[in-house]
């Protein structure tokens, strides 16, 4: 019977972090826990000095049947406990005398959650490989479109003009802080985890803290100053950093999907190799990239959650809080570097359409400057008085067609008025940029 | 490169719900969907006669290279695409004429929808039989225990005492509660989704619905009033049943897992064909069952509110909601039916140690009654005076090491007092059991 | 000090709402439920009878102090102790004999739960209320709209026609299927608790079953099997119901707030009354309804889970699990009414732009058709060559700003085609709709 | 009609929360802001001199009517409409040359959000004084408890011992981590938000940088390097750090009701003043502490992903995302400081029970060294040889109420054995630590 399940987590992750969590991946994980201990401790004389290669010898994943292994998973309640069965059967076969040294000191849980840590120190170097190229894309048109004058949008209505370049400063630079507490996150979590039965080990005696740095070093990670698999607070913030990032990941997909509509046509994803095609329509051009990202935007509060309600285990080990921890974790990573990678690939090729995005300013035929005038004016008249006549103007634009300017420039109480003199070039979208460029350089600045 | 994940979801599925969206089934699901399309088409004339024949021969999943359509996927944004480009090669290579009837009049999200419900009709199949375990095993614990006497429990603190059998028709009732809720549920929710690229079946002119009908009817499905692909809720309330009967379900694991502490004693699961062992610790008897239920309990809700957010998708066909579904499915079915079975398994073999629960309700010293105390002479001393007092004596069993009704019958207050004749049977659990058999017969009962 | 805190909650919901779970709403609830157990007692002769009417008297929230009752129940942990506390003051002072059978035979969650659900039935006649609103305006819509042709949008991409009525029909059928759930929901939830400390009545001996059948009847509910203090089903699956009927409210405001978008114009939210203004830009008109169902589509999932994941209490009281209810009971009821409430006033006043959808529809210049093209194509010259042809011909329309309809009028493949006939009333949307209307009118019919 | 609306929350925070988020707190924080801005623009000349007094005078809450501020903002979108309006009108009545200049270059938004960082830096204060309870109550029991040996507990079963030292020091640890992220987020959200209609400052010319970063000294905060209202990663980040830390905090509060059970009796929260009593049951010494951080653990992760699911908002200002936060906020903030204080009162209170530590302990004879005695045979015989001894030494202990060294003692296969020597102090918890004191020191020391 075959349990691949690829298909299910193809439209949220890319090859690259499926394979992460395969079979494969994890088993070998575990193995390189174990080979790990095990030559550690032979050489530091806790166990015999043969066992250690011997136990190397056997950690190879090919030589396990996974199946087997998962299948005996759900009735041990860890994956450790039959692979260390079979490990043990496999080093006796090799090396009989060192069969009784596999996964000496050790618990199930220190097996599981190291193999753990492992897999996500591989999955930080994917993300980090998106990230870097989303910073690039995004960077490189923040500075393309400083100029790129277009209609602000709040509440889903127009709104006075902004920059494109400041959107995509504003996004780059969420992203920035989000990677950042991602790092900051996976620096804290990858740390190995021994503790043994009770997280004491006591079965290594006076040397468990000897074990413990030696096996830290091993592996190339800090040694923790003390066991954590009844704490899972590292993780969890490892998770929530990316709930975050994606929160504004989804941002900017959301923020590009709103552009890429045929009404308002701004900006498109890049099209082609099969991109966002359609079954049945010819035609479609569909934002591909952004539907991963708002469908991560989706799923990861949820995956957050379920690993926050899931920390308080009970006492020395808890009892199905980090069970479900697993399916959870690969979850949260695989959908953010999905999304990331989709996101990347979006940004890299985005075409931006600046006579559209000039248009459909224009389209608002001044509308979006009854702030503006309202200002003006108000410095005159009085703040209530301006508004009020703003509505009135505003009322008439949208029901004789015509542009705010000139309705405004047939009202009698403006006429006269020594403040029409300014409303001349009202609906000059860059006369009433206010400090746009200024954010737009400011987000761009590393913070210090 | 493989793709298998089988370890990382080991601890929360069964193999049976793991192969349910394995590839091979989820590609096949598909493929069948396309098939009975062409078939129903086929004999209404829609397509060539030839033409259903021919589609439903190269239907088979083992003709398609899964990881090539995954890798496509996240690039068209559906499985359908590369599904249907692959399927119409195959049918081109052996009847050319039929290779352009495939997929004629549907649209991606329609196979993959229908392909879901296939899925969701084999799954609860499978978790029926799950439930019905657990129901005739609780049965057997409620009616073996009727007399079984225990402690309560409130706030994780003694109460006056109740019974095992309630306590199991309780878990038991609402159990059934939530199994009645997901038939409900999965009735109706399992509907095929045919609507073509707008969700108005306009590619088969006036003919749409009567196909719309023959596919539901060659699925044995019943046909729903109209497409509801950008209407989620149906499967949403299914998704919700499932959080709901887990919840319920975790809530016995929960009890179960503390009548196991060892201080308390009074329940074991089935230990044996490894079960519950420790990689390290040879003296262990875990909650195996119970750990896969609570996690459960802690997955759900988060994968519950990850689908519900999705559902507010835009327009005709939404952008990212549904596309984020798949996994989320996955996920609270295998869950469920994992949960579902553990527990089977943990009551089907349940031992229950009528002797630790007597010995444990004595050991409380009677203080547990004292609420019984303080009705008693409530009557005549009034309900405060009793409370005070009671509060008193019960002070005084802790610190003294002595039972209540001793300490009672030593207080001056009471010892000339009429009602102290009521209080030497007061610590007689089996007198002051109030309405908990009839509870127990009530809940037993099928609700009309 | 004030803690009134009706701004925080403001954007969420009505006056109405906020008042069902004030202060003075809780305490009168708890009362009643005291005063009607008192009433029962009394003349079932459990207690005096003339303790009934004594305690009714003075189960009057103003006698009592919010402040310090709130205050003492963080440390109590439940606000029933300082309640019957102070009412059982508050009957000594006016009937000595009768302040002692105050409360007689409950526990603090008897009366807590209970009045939850006197709260509960209160909230769904205004639930009700607005459903009934929503309905009839939505019906209205799609009756008034079944010609109303416009452009259908999947994946926020312009896609083949559809109705607005179809559209709003959709929306009814689902808002009529989740207010369905809802209603089987609250009559499944609305029973009253009675179960004393352990849920078995044992302070009431043998006449526990007939006080909880008199106490149901007297607060016109019916009567369950059992106390429900321990399963939280009923209330979880009351809490889902309203998710989902959120999720598919806030498909029906995101649809709408894209509708209204300035580039799109198809749709306002009525204006006037202050409605959707802003502080600063007088030419505003926001989806202010579309907000408020919005918001809530964001906040129920999360509170769902919060639910749900609270409900594995322990053994015959849990711990902190239903302690957190209370509050996410309060904002699910709230944020669901307070968002029926506000689309209910959108779809009242909803403006609809007929001549607008039109326009936009053509503005595509029948690329939407292109799937109609293909089809009519396919038959003669097999699907894939179709396909490809109009994939090039709607990248003409798009480089040359033609109609699909003259573009593919001088393609010479097509030319002398036998098809180009049928290719005439190309983009006529009326001619392209399938089973739109069909859908709509089934879409209302009443499911038997 | 009155809103107040305590008793909801009573269970979940403190009277001073509480008020935290009153209306009166919530007015005056808006009108601070107002002021604030009036003051400086005043200062700086973009007002005139007079209006930044004369709208500080009149902008103090008990001013205005927040039942019709709240009455309104459902329909506008926004409590700061109704506000400007009514403080307008107010400021008018004392200096109508100054009314003209209330909010001047502001937004609805800046005010909302500016206002809610005041009340956060508040509540940061509180927050902070809970933390120094807990972290000093806890820093005593992890110093007093280095020698309190007790058993250590795994999947709920017994375990080898640890120390209460070093449980007490976990917690500390990771409150402590968790409280370091909460500072940190803190400090990074906050910020002002200051930015106008579409977050250019553009009513402000170019003089908007300027304002804001007077607004910002004048509020004592940072001034941010833009306007953040579409970005709201860092509220995000503040609200997933409460809820990492409160599943550390619930999982001390597991593990203390977990103790309290009266078969364990290890450890027990402070009763008196009326903590943790029952309405009905006078023996009841409950974990009224527990329960509330239970609860917050209830609670927390379904109000993280309701904020982390509402950030993605569209383009220049959300709709319904941001509409959505506060009662979030408002929920994560109370309900963490609430159960910060209700462990800070039980950690300072807690007695321990060596005595009864030791006794349950003892009581498991010795099993829970199954692993140690594993470990001293395995050297000689093998692992697998050893563990399958030790199993069956277990079964007897369990069978005929034995210790295991008694039991060990009488095997044959050990008998004569040269680790039998070993075996003898084998139940002595002393000897069998491991690295727990060095561990419950590491844990102790300040991270650099």
């Amino acid at each position: 019977m075959s349990t691949t399940s690829r298909l299910v987590t193809s439209l949220a992750t890319t090859e690259a972090l499926a394979e992460l969590f395969s079979d494969t991946a994890v088993l070998q994980a575990m193995l390189d826990v174990e080979a790990a201990l095990a030559r550690v401790e032979a050489r530091l004389g806790v166990i015999p000095a043969g066992a250690g290669g011997a136990i190397t010898a056997s950690a190879k994943a090919e030589y396990f049947d996974t199946a087997e292994i998962a299948r005996e998973t759900l009735r041990t309640g860890t994956p450790a406990i039959p692979l260390v069965k079979a490990l043990t059967l496999r080093v006796r076969d090799q090396d009989p005398a060192a069969a009784g040294f596999v996964h000496w000191g050790a618990t199930s849980q220190d097996i599981s959650d190291t193999a753990l840590v492992l897999l996500l120190r591989r999955a930080r170097v994917l993300l980090a490989g998106s990230q870097g190229r989303l910073d690039a894309a995004l960077a490189r048109l923040a500075a393309d479109h400083a100029g790129t004058v277009m209609l602000g949008r709040t509440l889903m209505q127009p709104a006075p003009p902004v920059t494109f370049g400041l959107k995509a400063a504003g996004w780059l630079a969420a992203l920035r802080r989000g990677w950042d507490r991602m790092e900051g996150a996976f620096e804290d979590a990858l740390l190995p985890q021994f503790g043994g039965a009770s997280g004491t080990l006591a079965s290594l005696g006076d040397r468990g803290i000897e074990v413990a740095e030696a096996l830290a070093a091993e592996l190339e990670l800090p040694c923790p100053e003390a066991p954590w698999h009844a704490h899972r607070d590292r993780l969890g913030w490892l998770v929530s950093a990316c709930g975050v990032y994606i929160g504004s990941l989804a941002k900017m997909a959301r923020d590009l999907a709103l552009l890429m509509q045929h009404e308002v046509g701004e900006a498109a994803e890049p099209s082609g190799s099969g991109r966002g095609g359609s079954s049945t329509m010819p035609h479609k051009a569909n934002p591909a990239g952004c539907a991963v990202a708002l469908a991560a935007g989706y799923r990861l509060p949820g995956l957050v959650a379920g690993f926050l309600s899931a920390m308080p285990g009970e006492q020395e080990r808890g009892l199905g809080g980090w069970h479900s921890e697993w399916p959870t974790m690969a979850g949260v990573i695989q959908t953010t570097g999905g999304a990331m990678e989709s996101m990347a690939e979006a940004a890299e090729g985005l075409s931006v359409d600046r006579a559209r995005m000039r248009a459909n300013l224009e389209a608002t035929r001044g509308v979006v400057f009854a702030e503006r005038a309202a200002t003006l004016l108000a410095a005159r008249m009085g703040r209530d008085a301006a508004h009020r006549l703003l509505e009135e103007a505003v009322r008439r634009c949208a029901a004789e067609g015509r542009h705010l300017k000139d309705v405004l420039a047939g009202m009698p109480e403006i006429a006269g008025h020594p403040g029409a003199e300014g409303l001349r070039d009202l609906e000059s979208p860059e006369a009433y940029l206010g400090s746009a460029e200024a954010f737009r350089v400011r987000l761009l600045e590393p913070e210090e």
